[in-house]
């Protein structure tokens, strides 16, 4: 076995398939614009949904953080790794929240991973939507529990499932609002499913965190108050990095001891947390920000609706499905020449013959970068005959 | 099910054992004190091996960074995240490691996890160190392939278990230092029976990264320049968060196209880029800063062996195994009263019956902190009949 020439032969393939990964860098300018050999570009591929990472009280919040606790954690939370501004955010997502408690992680793939396995276990069901989030099916097969997916967001499917395993341990999750797709889980319903058949409910509010619900995620947009498993990430709406879960105190007390990526790993830094902590308060201060956000997603959806591009109004992720790899890889290739970026989203982060360009409305956007990206999108879908 | 229900009896299950967790808030004053409730605490807990987290340098790195590129990355490094501090620490990382190119990671643990799950698979077999840490553990059990462990350091049995597997897909995984023991992996026998028996060679750097062959980790300790797979943290003796894996070009490339955690995460934010990127220029220009711990661990291991506790330096972490949780509690306890952290590790962090006060050395500690906490173990030890 040359293990070298295996790598070599398996990056071929992904070449051959127009499917290899490289990094692009890009200089940031401000929220929603970058710079790559000094040419400009409006960026509308980030998930920095109210372009927090670039307001200056967020910027100070972090920078005092590094004076006042340095540059890193040192250590596990549970060793020697937990500074103040830890709790006062715990406290702030629990309030934000409506919840007892919360807990917050390294990464929202680390808060999926360590969730799902300190809860699930080899005699567990996870019921699970088939478009959830990588990180949530990582969590889901570490875990070792039976895993049963249904059919996006088809409640029917889901219920049938879990006729199968009425006495069972079991769970449904679901990402609030899909990652590649834009649209809103059925949450109401799932949580009908959840009492009805005693299934612990978990949902992902990655992208829902500081967009849906006046910015309070899936369960409030929905009125729901008591969803047992309200995950989300701070590195996107909320500008840093990082990832959380929130619910009732015992599973909190119970994540703290039985969740291997929180027990096992560094702390985050001041510098995160500080600036995680800011941007909350942002949010819950000044709900205009949240509106903003929801404007220029109307904004968007009417423009390009007008133009006869099919798409809804419902969150600010905006996929453009065009099918095949080279068709996305083109299209993405031609905005940029035009000083947009929107990235081609390939296998396996979508199915098959479902790539797209994703591209993510902001607060930050003003309506003239609006109006150019959607102008510049329709010349190119009508010459490209997309 | 009452879930919740479930919880508690778990929760109290590990109140009784005396082995519940929960989080006690430290305030940081420099890279070794911290307070509580204004009392002073020499910090001996922590893994900021260098001290870095505080040094002036490091802290306006992280600051600067915040200024140039705000407060998050946006997105994952393939679609929005790679801003250009990233490509000058990955480059730094490669050239520091004497390997072709590094790639980053949000945490140590993702890394591992990310990086096993790539590389090995149901039809592959892992041979690992049985003391290796919870995130290479969780990668083996991810990556679906068999894992076989071998008994800690135990060159012949790890040999054993390779004649089994000779024709095999496989790879072998060791802490470079066991984070509980503070012991250095015999890399160099490793290496040879991974050439011998055609098995690639992993080796997490993590207590390792800045402390080891002037920081360079334990390949370098060894005088090795080739081995496959070597990870590390930005988190421990370089003072900020995250994790790296450095190698050839083939596997960076390949991680990059493969490697889950890596695909699916938010990019780690510019403080922490920043200021991972001086502390490494610090550890690589200033020798002194490597040698100060080294001379620190030194200092206290004689001091310890010159009052009959048994030692060895080898590396800043001195584990003090005393068998139960109760009395590993108690004594931890004892020395938080006298003004000293130094955190129980219970299992499932060590093994039952193994559960110990884990005190570390850094560079930054003062010789009069280093006899204070060697004196008064040493009286605590004696009184306690340890």
């Amino acid at each position: 076995m040359d293990y070298y020439q295996n790598f070599r032969a398996q990056l071929e393939a992904k070449e051959k398939e127009q499917n290899k990964r490289s990094i692009k860098v890009y200089e940031p300018i401000d929220a929603v614009r970058v710079k790559r050999n000094n040419q400009e570009f409006i960026m509308m591929a980030s998930n920095n949904y109210l372009g927090l990472t670039h307001d200056l009280r967020v910027q100070q919040a972090a920078k005092y953080a590094v004076e006042q606790y340095g540059t890193g954690s040192g250590g596990a939370r549970l060793t020697s790794g937990t500074f103040p501004l830890f709790n006062e955010l715990e406290l702030g997502i629990a309030d934000f929240k409506h919840t007892e408690q919360a807990l917050v992680f390294n990464t929202g793939y680390m808060a999926n991973v360590g969730t799902i396995t300190a809860l699930m276990n080899k005699n567990s069901i996870i019921i699970s939507d088939e478009l959830n989030h990588a990180s949530i099916i990582d969590g889901c097969r570490l875990s070792g529990a039976r895993i049963e997916r249904y059919n996006h967001k088809d409640i029917e499917h889901a219920e049938h499932i879990l006729k199968n395993y009425k006495s069972s341990h079991k769970m449904i999750i679901t990402d609030g609002v899909f990652s590649m797709d834009g649209d809103i889980a059925p949450l109401d319903k799932l949580y009908e499913l959840g009492k009805e058949y005693n299934a612990l409910l978990m949902v992902d509010d990655a992208h829902s965190t500081g967009v849906l619900g006046n910015g309070r995620g899936t369960a409030h947009h929905f009125g729901l108050t008591d969803v047992d498993v309200q995950l989300g990430t701070l590195s996107k709406a909320l500008g840093s990095v990082g990832g959380y879960v929130a619910g009732r105190k015992e599973l909190i007390e119970y994540l703290v001891n039985y969740s291997r990526s929180f027990i096992f790993s560094t702390a985050l830094s001041p510098a995160d947390i500080g600036a995680a902590l800011e941007a909350l308060t942002i949010v819950k201060n000044e709900p205009l920000v949240v509106e903003q956000l929801n404007e220029n997603t109307a904004y968007m959806a009417n423009k390009l609706q007008s133009m006869g591009i099919e798409c809804d109004d419902e969150t600010p992720i905006f996929p453009i499905i065009v099918g095949d790899n080279e068709r996305a890889l083109s299209l993405a290739y031609e905005l940029e020449l035009r000083g947009i970026i929107i990235t081609a989203i390939r296998p396996p982060t979508v199915p098959v013959g479902e790539s797209r360009l994703r591209m993510t409305v902001t607060a930050a956007h003003s309506q003239e970068q609006l109006d150019y990206v959607a102008n510049t999108l329709r010349d190119l879908l009508v010459d490209m005959n997309i």
